[in-house]
């Protein structure tokens, strides 16, 4: 099975809410590469959300996308700075991103009981900063677009 | 004891994972109008993060703090179209909204342990559209802003 790029994340960095495999009350969202025909690099992420992220009744929680599409685009960052590095993903120094801004628009309301696809792409890749765009997807609609400006994490916060 | 914005939401629309009554596993966060020296209309809400909402260790998780911005500017936004419409917050029809974009800038990492503070001011009010700015604040220091475009509920969602 493959290893999401979350599942290489140093331990001390694996305690995100949103993310970390080792948050046991977290989303633990799980990100891919994903393979596309014309082999652009894009990212992939699935997600069911539960019952009680709701924002109102049969409609997903605004909060919880976003929170999606920031653990998606840090990870992204991270994915994207090891190959173009061509450094095989959980080789030391490990690559850890922080959002510095997290732009979203929410096009449409996003349906509860269904999972979500949230497809990341790279508009910008520098040693530090990335720049991944999300869209999350129901049903092949697309309900979110947002925005990941990724930096760095800070020596301050390691 | 002072009822907050979101304690007149209607029971419909009480459910919200952010800051709904009726959702149990949810956040709840509480808005209410900030007292200031000048009467600027200002909004204000406090919530602790729990020790799991962790970006890393000793930092908050951004998700949690893009929800709680989202989640004070929409019942910002209802507070602000009650007082200019001079009506008493739960009168019906109810006002509600929902975000259509959500703009958040991570100016430093916010401490984890303390109770944090979200600061609401008001940029657009019309009547379809309300935009609310949001400073997260640890311990006096703004950590985070965040921008909030709120716009009417669609019948669609309700």
């Amino acid at each position: 099975m493959t290893k999401a790029f979350q599942d290489y994340y140093p331990e001390n960095l694996s305690h995100c809410y949103g993310c970390g495999a080792n948050n046991q009350q977290g989303h633990q969202l799980k990100s891919y590469w994903h393979k596309t025909a014309n082999s652009t690099e894009q990212t992939i992420a699935r997600f069911t959300p539960k019952p009680y992220h709701t924002a109102v009744p049969k409609f997903v929680y605004g909060g919880l996308l976003a929170s999606l599409i920031d653990c998606h685009g840090t990870a992204s960052a991270a994915a994207i700075s090891y190959k173009r590095a061509k450094r095989s993903m959980g080789s030391e120094p490990a690559f850890r991103f922080v959002t510095a801004a997290l732009n979203i628009n929410y096009l449409a309301p996003t349906p509860m009981g269904v999972e979500l696809t949230l497809i990341g792409s790279f508009s910008e890749v520098t040693d530090k900063k990335v720049i991944v765009n999300v869209e999350v997807l129901a049903q092949d609609k697309i309900c979110v677009k947002g925005q990941v400006v990724a930096v760095k994490m800070p020596d301050t916060m390691a």
